[in-house]
């Protein structure tokens, strides 16, 4: 992957184009000025309008959503694919597209967990490329920067991950905590479970409710101890809680752990190590002692807002992102823009 | 029917009852001296406590939901049956109920437009209980009680109709206004359109949403003109456009109408003549003129609140109710009260 | 404290009755069979109708809200008073109406706290009533049921002790967690901030949002320290944050704990330790494994819901209440039932 | 006003930055390539950073808010002036503005209404400014491009009248009805009440509520009547009721009215007479039969959607924008390139 002469404009195609994370893709796109959206996708539609979808498209684009084809697909003139399909489906055409020298950013967990039986306990299915998975570089940014450079199959962090793997890498980088210790309770809105009719989802059943799901049993959780583990203090067992808020966008995690050998901490010297740890990253924020993080504050953003306090050996991180920008296509453009070597955060902000 | 004793204990079946208006049903006459649920049936379940459906009736109720079967419901000892079946499934029911002598109250749409034609244009069957859509009384009972009284089947108005007829009946009864000059733009929330998984209807939709739907081709306008057609002045010609608000519970009516040749109005005039025209009515409360109407004055009870302001030649109307209560359940307890001769409010305050 | 006739009707005052808790009081005892509400006082108000307050209550009673006077208060012919005054008012009311022979429930946080450095901390007054302190009886009916049964003055426990010292009460009274390991990490709606105008309560500015605040700072923290200090494991340090729903009601805690001295615990063995430990409290609710608690379950009930699940040396406890039921007015009222020997559960279910 | 050179870059300074329609103006400005922002000004705070009001801002702007003083605002070297002051305050600033030759865009009602007795009665004061007022070009391009193009002073229009005159302007204009038969029913967000701490606007009182306010009494009816009449039909008197919807952003408006002389009108008919009304303009889309707006399809665009149907003599016009993007700022700086010759569309797409 070379730099790009800025004459260059990168084709992508998007499969999966009518989906929460299809159409936030396309908005992104659409105001990127190096890359340009050859062709829609979608699982189960005809060619129709995008704007027929999504009506607030209406005059900002003629793109048409095709039924979604292997074959076209692999194809295409694109040199980028972003698939924005459900799991266990993206692995079925990623070797196809790989073969055609695609480049491709993959937003479904198909491509992250590297234990194949922890796969297949979460997503129900063996996986079926055993090839793309070695290839495929986990695209968190901010710590894989120079592994994604270089490679051709970026499989993008899921939501809960991308929030809780920022807000402690610093700490188990820096052996700042006892990895057992960690335990994360996390708050997401609506969007993340996608378009799919269910009842538990309707606006009845959701509205002026809270709830906890999937208690320690979320399929994140393997993908964020993975990650987590390559930070150093070994291999960590994660305690972590997911719940629903009644919004549409938006992912807060607090996080809460044990200094490690009971070594008693304060909360500048903490912000200070975040500060470095981070200080090159445009997309994270480190906040004031009291200048607490909320969602208003990234929703519609590419950035993650982090906030750390320590209590002598215990410590708090908390941070927020919006799950369908820095959680999912945000994040996915930001490789994009990393894989043809143009500024990270063309498009982003 | 005849005078209840105060010892009197009616027996009620619900049919329905893992829906919005069932479980809301179930609340309601939990709570009620002179009724005790006899059994609950759905069409979709086998055998589980009701408190599966509905955690928060956990230590409240130990009924269990059965799968509804026609025949074991004509059956039963009880001798009321509450319908909250979909439309088109209750009419399938009734003759065998009435057949063995019970009282129903249908919630669904089957017995309340007496035109065939229309309603199947606007439910797709064909009407297969022409017997009982004759015997079905139209179950408002601020304008019907002296008929409600003495039925077998009352036909539950639905939540439109009910703010809407209520909002506008004494302008009709009294011939205040022109009734091809009527207006009624209504806004509802969520509950009314059930449980079923609808992706219109998902959280991520709705939230922050606000839209109209089916302009002036609801299904509750026939049976609004119908009704509003009997107060006088003949057969009116309706314009209506619902909207859905981005909450759960409650319907606010926003009503305009010119006056009968042009008379000039004033507000205090029309109140009083709508004070009067409720003045026996527990549940119709006329709001002051510095004192606008708002659903949270009325959700979880069985009020409908109206307020009217009069412009010369103009009138504005307003009124809102819980379209789960005086929309649907509340109103049929209300309407079982009065075939039973109790207090009308009994459980309802 | 005699066990009441049933002929007899308690009279009861509330002070502060126009503002979320006090309209939660009126709510209640209009309904409670064994109590009559005499009088209601608000601090700012001329008399005026309660339901001009809250025009919900139109038609259902014609009580007049009167200002706020500690000698006409003393003077009352109530027996017992509701305090849902501000912090550090109520201190300046409660010794000439304890003085008078009445029974006080104070909804503030004036009795709660021993300690008088820390209650001056938190809420920034010095106590002016020690003696009242010393009467004080902390009103979680689930711990303390004797001693408010001989109570004259009730503090009646804040909303997060509540449903935090419900959830993990348990564990510290059987010694199964080491007390330094707890961390509560807790949501509530915004009905819990008052009614009082402030900038960052505006609906613009919660709704779509969701934010933690006062972290590990919460005046709730050192009433809970107490509280739970007394269960055992001695003097004991919460990590405690909490955050803002966007939604009016409900507050719902998830706490993590490590067992004591590293034992492993299942948790089928917790659930049935806690059934036991609440087996005759009518207001909790423990949940089955797969039955986990939400907002929806609770919210406008007295249940506090409770749920347990345990991975070993970890165990996750998560509980939800209604703020303005059980965990202000409506555990008042429970208080209440308590002192005058009613049914505990009288016009709460 | 001349065509600006490519290389020209408007500064522009804001006063009144803090509040809702002052962040949005930042918002946008910050994305122009055309324009700078100079200088931030604020009523009530001392210097501060920006984004210490919205930390969403942070890394993204390293602009300070200074208070608000109106010669160095006057002596500021930027050539446009936005005003996102309060109503009343906005007139004591424009008249040294102008004399310094800035071009001055008023979001504020000062200018709006050109009889200053309604003024006077709907905000409270003597106009102070006859001759800004004389000068004042009403900034909806939509009608009044032409006007705009050479003005020194636009009141840019209130955001109710912006989405009710783009909805009827076309049967006014065509003298398709009657104007006198005009009724509009129009729901807000509550951005648009501004972040002033107000009991009325908390979230605990908005949340799971929708209510009428000022019936026929808003202080846009003048505002709209008097736009409106200059489109033909001659003064027209309003039909006007708003509502509070709970959520943030968004206007929608129901308008209903009766054709001229009782003619019959077709739906397809009016949508092309509005196809062509509005043929040239980006900013309006009308949306097909089975297309109902929403306003999801408008938020966070400075479009504004509309939908037409007509049943014989009625007809029932539907539109939506946002309220504080088309119904405010998105509009202002839509302004500001028609007052600089930039593409209309520049920033806001």
């Amino acid at each position: 992957m070379a730099m790009s002469e800025p004459s260059t404009i990168v084709l992508a195609d998007i499969a999966g184009a009518t989906g929460y994370t299809g159409q936030e893709l396309v908005r992104i796109l659409l105001a990127h000025p190096r890359a340009r959206i050859n062709a829609l996708y979608s699982t189960s539609e005809d060619s129709r309008l995008f704007s027929e979808f999504f009506p607030r498209f209406a005059s900002l684009t003629q793109l048409r959503v095709k039924s979604l084809d292997l074959g076209r697909l692999a194809a295409s003139k694109a040199s980028v694919v972003f698939l924005a399909l459900p799991h266990t489906v993206s692995m079925g055409a990623v070797p196809a597209l790989l073969k055609a020298g695609k480049k491709v950013i993959d937003l479904s967990a198909d491509y992250r967990l590297k234990d194949t039986a922890i796969y297949k306990k979460h997503y129900g299915r063996d996986h079926s490329d055993a090839a793309g998975l070695k290839r495929a570089v986990y695209g968190l940014p901010e710590l894989n920067r120079h592994k994604i450079k270089g490679a051709s199959l970026v499989a993008n962090p899921g939501c809960y991950p991308t929030a809780s793997i920022l807000a402690v890498a610093p700490c188990l980088a820096m052996s700042l905590i006892d990895p057992d210790s960690l335990i994360i309770d996390a708050k997401s809105g609506t969007s993340g479970a996608g378009k799919k009719a269910m009842q538990e989802m309707l606006f009845t059943e959701v509205h002026d409710d809270f709830r906890p799901y999937k208690v320690n049993d979320h399929q994140h959780v393997p993908e964020m101890e993975q990650e987590l583990s390559k930070l150093g203090g070994g291999r960590l067992k994660l305690t972590f809680v997911p719940h629903l808020l009644p919004l549409s966008r938006g992912i807060l995690v607090t996080a809460y752990a044990r200094s490690r050998n009971g070594k008693k901490l304060e909360t500048g010297q903490v912000r200070s190590l975040y500060e470095k740890f981070y200080k090159n990253e445009h997309f994270v924020r480190i906040r004031g002692e009291n200048d607490l993080p909320r969602l208003k504050d990234v929703n519609n953003t590419n950035f993650c807002d982090i906030w750390v306090k320590a209590f002598g050996e215990r410590i708090i991180i908390i941070s927020c992102i919006d799950n369908l920008v820095k959680g999912a296509s945000g994040q996915a453009v930001q490789n994009m823009n990393i894989l043809y070597g143009f500024d990270e955060f063309t498009a982003l902000t």
